[in-house]
């Protein structure tokens, strides 16, 4: 699992270092947490092929024994020689920076460094990304390369005024295209990352939106993004502070690069500006709070009918302050519905709970009747798992008396003693279905009264396109021995998104209801959906979740629009697919997914036809099913 | 890695808890860290094949919400009920035994509690392994087990003054046996721990020292084992005391079982004292020290011919503070022996380093020179790390001068512009031989006057039988890739022994000198050994040990019996077997190891053919080489 920084952590960057020890001192005295810096002297060209430097006699660069290795390891990064040209349509020239970068990449593995500053300057990359690539496949030690490449390219940063020209019809360069480029080149490693240089003027929303799905380590800012305030003070545009703000939700580090512009001031006062935007930054809403730790961590779907929960997941869920409250109103309106104002004095109902795991349901249903002042005559608990059924059976013996009665049973074979007015269940998954509850309602449906309510009584499924680099590389992880390499893409997964966008709004999937009146019940489902894409992006999967309507207009939600608020219980759900896809705008994307059941287990498949086709995932249920 | 504790962890064991939260504060208050309880209460004994109880209403037991799941999984450790009878040869009796069980498992995997005590009566526990292993392979939770077993059994616990008999000639039961078929029956499960009862009698020092190779998780000590001290306070005998000591270095924690015997000063005064004795341990030495945390630790052995060696790896190497004490030692002998006292104005001598790595060996020299009055005309540093070579450079420059020239180069391939009278090198393994130091000084030696001196000039490896299932359980989970499952078993591991014993004494295997003056220089060996196993136990495989001659009596070993004091540069190396072998007291162990060569590799390949033969270990170098 991530850990969450609790502080900012920001570099000092130097582009000549004389003496380390004396930069790491005076980065630290300016509240700096680790510099950057050159690997060899920046004027140490090196001429491997030919040339004067071809025998010149001494070492490389400064003695490893300056610095600790502990220091290296921790408190610096590096930086490649600012004259590589590994793209040089010169033979020599790229010949000799191929050397040149080896020769720093080795000595910086030596040293130990966290992390390498690797700078893209142009869509020219492809030499680079070779010597790279080999570079991380060759070496065990999982150093980090950070690739610098900036928001806007330097040709299209020109000063308007100057120039006199508006730059609105003039062609520009997408320089995300680069990185994509590169880390597709080196199969997507999960040792790069990006190291964005922020420049003054900032590219628009959805090119800023489509960058936060990127795995940022951490933010270039130059001292002459600054501004001074009243107060002579350095301080950033309102535009640079709004973005800043959303990299630090990715945990980006910062690195302050340039000379001090403010020299009364000194260069703690850009730390410390940093320092507070960060101190300063909107505190998380409760569900973000409950999150925090799993951002982007796969958990496989619960599967409960197969698995029996534990202690500690019961006690996670009942903590939801939203979802039970939701249930009380939805069986608050089912008694006032089935019980008119005259009638409550004279009559009551029956009251099932199916799956009803440590009771959460029953305590809803007893405070429901109560509220309004209506009567129950009869509550059953129906729960399979023998463990609950121990919390069950002690809380009738404390507190429910004789009103509960506790089945340990499996509801899809129960013999009930009598039928039902309202039959309550929590048997949602992230996508809706995918716990079968449409399976186990039907089952149950058989002690429903004909004019029974079910809570819920309709749910839907829903799934949207999205970009995440970081949950394509946890995906292509999750290596199950005895299982295919594809198999990871063949199984969706609960997770926190959060290095991601949503390229596309969700659209409905499938949709159940409850009690099923039909006379054949199928829950078989087949759905064709269609995507506008309205910016180049790439294409990692499909986000899943659903909304449900408990009673009447008693909701539950997932769906960002319309997410019930402060409700933590379901985390969205991840459909991968095999291979990233690189869409250009307005292109448009199918998504065709089915449902499959028999008599054991219910599965999904899901294909891509446009913009083009990917084998079908998770063909027979191959990879994944829900057993039973 | 393994971590080590701070302090003595605790338990305090109840045999009934009629309130939890009690049990929990009382055990707080007196000191202790956790408590052991029973699942079910003791006297509930259920029947499930027929019986008064098997329709019995109610819940199983307490329910799970009178504590939190957090309190749960840290600080309450679960006892399966004491009636059980899972081997029992009454059908009815055995099989309600297994269900009971099985239901307790479950209840305790469900609450998520860190351990589950399950004690071993005798040597009647098959199906309760059968049981117990079928559970394990269920459940993906990694709950432990700790298996219960008495340092002696009841039977032999018999009070000799009261029975008046000599019970040196009756026959007694080896309860090490029960564990040892208990743990091979359920293949060894990592989740198996060991929980060691402490009896009145002590046994043997062997059984104690076997027992010390077990993975010891608790140690359960009874308060009728204690003694009054002068003050009324309970302390423990000296043998108690002793063989507690030796299993606090396993990290065991500990479990006060039984009443208050010692009512005036309180149960606190018994965790007291075992805090006390905890806290008043010998301290680690410096080796002990240097090696925290590396306990057991498997790592696969350098390849310093194939890799480069990194900064943190010679800094560290750098630190000892004996290996170049001795190696200057051998130098000062060194250059005496080559310019006597009436030369020392007149003739000087030239020295290499081969394999220089950041300079200790060539500082190391200089003093010797300094040391000894003598005169180093020249001193080759010669080193193919690239990156070493920058801080043999730099020390040149800033230290050395003219004295010292740095070549960087392979030694194999170097042309030296002239011969040497010293050739020092430090190319010694775990093994003596394993990092290929007789390759590397064959090819060097080309450039050794025909009298000069090697340093180091003779070199032994040795190897002993060891056991330990921690070591095996470490081996068996090395699974790499792309390779089959026996090459764990067929790599040796340079490897901190702690939770293991050596089963007999260690013996020569290969040696070495240098100048090798054969000719036809031939470094392949064929060694076979045979030991003498003095005690029933299980063989894991084997210990590697060397030592060397540097010069004249100046050595260096790792060998047990003669390692040179506070010398931490080398741990010993580990050469697995395939399958723990159980031998029985005075059996013959008989163990073939050979040394084998191309022109690209060596390796190693070895056979047990004695007690009973196991197929060869890394035939023609398949799981394992060493690249030259």
């Amino acid at each position: 699992m991530p850990k969450m920084c609790a502080r900012l952590s920001c570099g000092r960057d130097f582009h000549c270092v004389p003496d380390i020890n004396t930069a790491l001192d005076t980065a630290c005295k300016s509240g700096f947490d680790f510099v950057c810096l050159p690997l060899v002297n920046p004027r140490y060209r090196r001429e491997f092929m030919n040339g004067p430097a071809k025998n010149r006699p001494g070492a490389l660069t400064r003695s490893d024994m300056v610095v600790s290795s502990q220091d290296w390891s921790s408190l610096i990064v590096g930086k490649v020689s600012p004259w590589l040209q590994n793209d040089s349509k010169i033979d020599t020239v790229r010949k000799n920076s191929d050397a040149a970068l080896r020769q720093e990449l080795k000595y910086a593995a030596h040293l130990g460094m966290p992390a390498i500053m690797v700078p893209l300057k142009s869509r020219s990359i492809l030499n680079l990304a070779r010597c790279l690539n080999e570079h991380m496949l060759g070496s065990y030690f999982q150093q980090q390369f950070w690739v610098q490449v900036p928001l806007v390219a330097p040709w299209d940063q020109r000063d308007e005024v100057i120039e006199g020209l508006d730059s609105g019809d003039s062609p520009t360069e997408d320089t995300w295209e680069w990185w994509h480029l590169f880390r597709t080149l080196c199969d997507c490693n999960k040792r790069l990352g990006v190291c964005l240089e922020m420049t003054a003027d900032l590219p628009c929303e959805s090119v800023l939106e489509r960058w936060l799905s990127e795995p940022i380590k951490t933010v270039t800012i130059s001292t002459n993004l600054f501004l001074t305030n009243k107060k002579g003070y350095p301080v950033l545009s309102k535009a640079h502070q709004g973005f800043l703000r959303r990299l630090f939700r990715l945990d980006a580090q910062l690195i302050l690069t340039g000379v001090d512009r403010h020299p009364d001031k000194g260069i703690r006062a850009y730390q410390q500006y940093l320092d507070h935007l960060w101190q300063n930054q909107t505190p998380p809403d409760a569900i973000s709070q409950f999150a925090r730790g799993y951002e982007d961590y796969l958990q496989s779907p619960l599967q409960p009918l197969m698995d029996n929960l534990e202690s500690q997941t019961y006690e996670i869920f009942e903590k939801d302050p939203i979802k039970y409250s939701q249930y009380q109103k939805a069986i608050y309106y089912a008694l006032l519905d089935k019980i008119k104002p005259d009638e409550k004095d004279t009559k009551s109902v029956i009251v099932m709970v199916v799956g009803a795991g440590r009771g959460p349901l029953v305590r809803a249903a007893i405070a429901a009747a109560s509220q309004a002042d209506r009567k129950i005559k009869k509550l059953y608990a129906v729960e399979k798992n023998p463990n609950a059924v121990v919390t069950l059976e002690n809380l009738k013996d404390e507190m429910w008396g004789e009103q509960v009665d506790v089945i340990s049973c499996d509801m899809r074979f129960w013999e009930a003693p009598e039928k039902t007015d309202i039959l309550v269940s929590e048997l949602l998954g992230s996508f809706g279905d995918n716990e079968l509850s449409p399976e186990c309602l039907d089952g149950a449906q058989r002690f429903l009264k004909d004019d029974g309510i079910s809570i819920p009584c309709k749910y839907t499924s829903y799934l949207a396109p999205i970009q995440s680099a970081k949950l394509y590389n946890e995906v292509r992880q999750c290596k199950e021995k005895d299982k295919g390499p594809e198999a990871p893409f063949e199984m969706p997964y609960v997770v926190r998104l959060h290095n991601c966008q949503i390229l596309s709004e969700p659209q409905k999937v499938f949709t159940f209801v409850h009690p099923n009146k039909d006379e054949v019940i199928d829950n078989s489902r087949y759905k064709s959906l269609d995507f506008i894409i309205s910016n180049d992006c790439v294409l990692h999967g499909f986000a899943g979740y659903f909304d449900c309507i408990l009673f009447g207009h008693v909701t539950l939600s997932i769906v960002p629009a319309t997410h019930s608020p402060g409700m933590f219980s379901w985390f969205p759900i991840l459909f991968p697919i095999k291979r990233p896809l690189l869409l250009k705008k307005e292109s448009q994307v199918v998504l065709d997914i089915w449902r499959l059941c028999t008599d054991k287990n219910v599965w999904y498949e899901w294909a891509i036809q446009d913009p083009i086709a990917l084998s079908i995932h998770n063909p027979k249920g191959r990879s994944y099913t829900i057993g039973l």
